[in-house]
């Protein structure tokens, strides 16, 4: 660090806590992904400093290495979820012949994440109340890629010609209820099924018009 | 009341505390409508019981007639607004001509409610942390609803036969996400241009097969 810092504060957060080495970002990645579960199974208020870093298996000084509160971990771990969740569903929908298949293998690929990681509710959804700036950057850039996804689908004529904002938003609430239903309260459903019923509705409803 | 209380805990909470007076349910109502207020603006943890009864007008013994806790008049509530915002968009869907008509009023009349009533987000999404039997169930009795009028939308030949709950899921959540962007967030979006945008994707979406 190449100024002297208050270690309280605004200013603090403003200090470059990025990790310079490979092990640095292990530990940071430990850090988060024990903050995910902390914060995830005893809610923001009963999560605690020592407790993740418990869980992470590092020391407390490492935690004030990356983090100088509680709060700026949880800001970080929402960042972090959302881009987990971007780098999981991007590839797969990248790979898809066309826009409907593109938002298909989407809300399949995230009905899977939700499975595999329950706590991504809780804890995006308490970022309405810890850090709603957080919670609002969330949704909003997730839905600013599906957007563009769905203009690009557009622009090559796959889609209707004015699939666009609403559209988008409209898509990414299909996609947040079908994920809480049948990802997170029902372990048993059929994700490809629940996909593919929710699919063939935007399908039609996205349908090109000549 | 017939029976010794103990004024705690579960015991307590089965006693009825039905008003049996009209002066008992305004009093009740004005409890009710204080509380959404002031967990509206100050959230479940920092709201008190005597924030509420100041915004009602009332004493602090009234409070106590209908309610043991903040916890229960915070899951009262939930149940209250999950029935406000029924009472509210029920009878405009049931004057619409068709099932399709009726979703886009039934929606058109929800961004109308949010903008009117804005702290149903914080309050729905907080009973997530404070109660969540009560945050499932208002969207599970919301949803079947929702159901109930696209299978009898299905029954007459209206809409597409296989349209059922995940339709309807799907549906809610499009719903909640455009009356948070649209309704919540942007005091300027045209409600009826978002209504219509996303009614024009369902109508599609939705449209029998034969």
């Amino acid at each position: 660090m190449d100024q002297p810092q208050s270690g309280h504060g605004t200013e603090a957060a403003n200090r470059d806590k990025t990790p310079r080495t490979e092990r640095g970002r292990r530990t940071l990645r430990k850090l988060l992904d024990a903050a995910a579960v902390e914060f995830g199974e005893r809610g923001f208020h009963d999560a605690s400093i020592s407790g993740i870093t418990r869980r992470a298996g590092t020391a407390l000084g490492s935690f004030y290495t990356y983090f100088d509160s509680k709060e700026e971990i949880f800001q970080a771990l929402v960042r972090y979820m959302s881009e987990q969740l971007r780098d999981h569903v991007t590839p797969i929908v990248q790979e898809a012949p066309d826009e409907i298949a593109a938002e298909r293998a989407g809300l399949l690929s995230f009905l899977g994440f939700v499975r595999e990681h329950k706590e991504i509710y809780r804890i995006i959804d308490e970022a309405e109340f810890v850090d709603y700036a957080s919670y609002r950057r969330h949704y909003e850039t997730t839905v600013a890629r599906m957007r563009q996804r769905l203009e690009a689908g557009a622009a090559r004529g796959e889609i209707r010609a004015d699939a666009g904002e609403v559209h988008a938003w409209a898509i990414a609430g299909m996609n947040v209820f079908l994920g809480m239903r049948y990802g997170l309260w029902d372990e048993t459903a059929d994700i490809c099924d629940v996909a593919r019923i929710a699919n063939d509705l935007l399908a039609n409803g996205l349908k090109r018009r000549d």
